[in-house]
């Protein structure tokens, strides 16, 4: 599709056809696209959980204030932001050295910065929101080119998650993404805010 | 463009010929796609001061590193969080009941939900940065799509650009973009984590 019709068509789906399913190969599809969003250093700190087994999602929805459509959509799945930034350093320094775009000095203060927002938990926590939902707008988009609809949920009990789903403590639960083929008639789309609303230019105030 | 397209040709593009310009056409255009990123609750936290100005290029170049290509590219746009999710409520809860997308129980959840948010700093901090950053990533794709080229930044002197461009306190500076024409002989694309990495089935370490 063409990207502006995706941008444009694209919309949170809470209704969804609970029989059919999205397979490895879409799967696949999706991720080897989204896994080329930006990150801060490109250290990726993205990880997903896709749950497609209809027990799994019950247990999801028992986490997430049962929302029915987490059961209902082909896949649910969980956004995890690492929130150690050391984990990918050595190797993503290694590959731009390699490739000629880091340099010794630049590698210093790279590992300089990136010790920095380890050892800083709230900083490492927004750190790796930004970079992670970065990815998953890629995530919404490129299921919209699929033909697949999506809803991202803020919503849940992260303990709940952490635990019925095995998560390592060095990660957060940043959002849930559902995943299907939508059944819904399409409501209005809600407002948004226009040019005019969230652009200044130059300095703050001024258009 | 086709959408795939798009998310395979957009890199991060740290040379630009800083001849060119991106005109107010052009600015409308990409912000009228960006304006569709969904965000919680549909609050729409972010707004973007567009620099185009030499001099406050200079003034913004200062508070980033001093990073020569804040200067070179045609705009840098510093993106914003607000951080009082109370701003838009009102408004959007009634387009939402104009609607029909929501009830008067749904709308006192929304109010205790939101008022929850706006109560906790580091929790506004969180939530703004996750539905910004969505936003970001529409504006990154839609610039590529446009011709244009982008590169996020995340590290600058906040105080610094608060100061400098005017910004009132309830906002919070995301990132900074670049935004112009690239001039560079692109560099290899640098490691990313494929599928294997990045995706777990059903549960935590499951493939």
């Amino acid at each position: 599709m063409e990207f502006d019709e995706v941008v444009i068509k694209r919309r949170s789906v809470r209704d969804y056809d609970a029989s059919k399913e999205v397979t490895d190969e879409q799967l696949k599809e999706l991720f080897e696209l989204v896994k080329l969003s930006p990150s801060s250093y490109n250290l990726q700190p993205w990880e997903f959980i896709v749950v497609r087994d209809k027990e799994n999602k019950k247990l999801l929805k028992a986490c997430a204030n049962n929302q029915q459509f987490v059961e209902d959509a082909s896949a649910t799945v969980i956004v995890l932001g690492s929130t150690n930034p050391l984990v990918h350093a050595e190797e993503i320094s290694a590959d731009r050295v390699k490739k000629g775009t880091m340099d010794e000095e630049k590698k210093k203060k790279f590992e300089e910065n990136v010790k920095k927002i380890a050892e800083n938990k709230p900083e490492a926590m927004l750190w790796t929101a930004k970079s992670t939902s970065l990815s998953i707008m890629t995530l919404m988009l490129a299921a919209e080119n699929m033909g697949l609809a999506t809803c991202p949920i803020g919503g849940f009990d992260d303990e709940c998650i952490k635990k019925e789903f095995n998560i390592p403590e060095d990660y957060e639960i940043m959002m849930l993404i559902t995943l299907g083929y939508k059944s819904e008639k399409q409501s209005e789309r809600p407002k948004r805010y226009g040019y005019e609303d969230i652009v200044h230019l130059e300095k703050f105030g001024e258009k």
